[in-house]
């Protein structure tokens, strides 16, 4: 069946969640959203691209800071309202500087970052 | 640091997305939304607890298919605003009977699904 970015249910702000992998580890990076162009760019370029809430523009992830994540991997969810894409991540997915957005861990009641920031940035 | 639900970012809807994946095989297997209390009680019972928009209620996984998902460590990302549990997942994390959610998949321009249902749901 042909792909069309706009069968995908987005939110009342035309995004949809999009939850990126890494492709060599499987660790979960980071979480970003897409409006529909976000997608369609996403796959014709191999370069993933979300849509900025912050800023209200395209966000080709890594065209600022280097750390580029390439497609590798595009699959749609049972609903069509979440995306995950696996990548090749150059660097630190996080702005922190970290490898992933998910460093901060709770256990016991209490909350701890088990992750320094990437040396190489 | 204590770790008090209420310092997470919620939507207007008061609702932050949760992205479960399996402890074993680091596959990301759904994302769905949990509300304050349903992060509180995912914590104090180790059952993964998610707040259903559609039915307007908590959703202890698998309460009623038996595909549970016992938690096994939780996350927050670096803007409080999206969360990580890895799980022991039984059975199927699908509501169409398939181990993940994401079994769509999209590559030059058409989409594929490339999972069937299990067999013992």
């Amino acid at each position: 069946m042909l792909f069309d970015p706009t069968t995908l249910t987005y939110n009342d702000a035309g995004l949809i969640p999009a939850i990126a992998q890494d492709a060599t580890t499987g660790e979960v990076l980071m979480m970003a959203w897409m409006n529909a162009q976000a997608v369609e760019q996403t796959l014709a370029t191999g370069k993933v691209t979300y849509w900025s809430r912050s800023r209200q523009e395209f966000w080709i992830k890594g065209a600022t800071s280097g750390h580029t994540q390439e497609l590798v991997d595009f699959r749609v969810d049972c609903d069509r309202d979440c995306l995950l894409v696996t990548v090749n991540q150059t660097g630190a997915a996080c702005h922190t500087g970290r490898r992933t957005c998910f460093y901060t861990q709770v256990e016991d009641g209490k909350e701890l970052e088990i992750m320094a920031p990437m040396r190489d940035i």
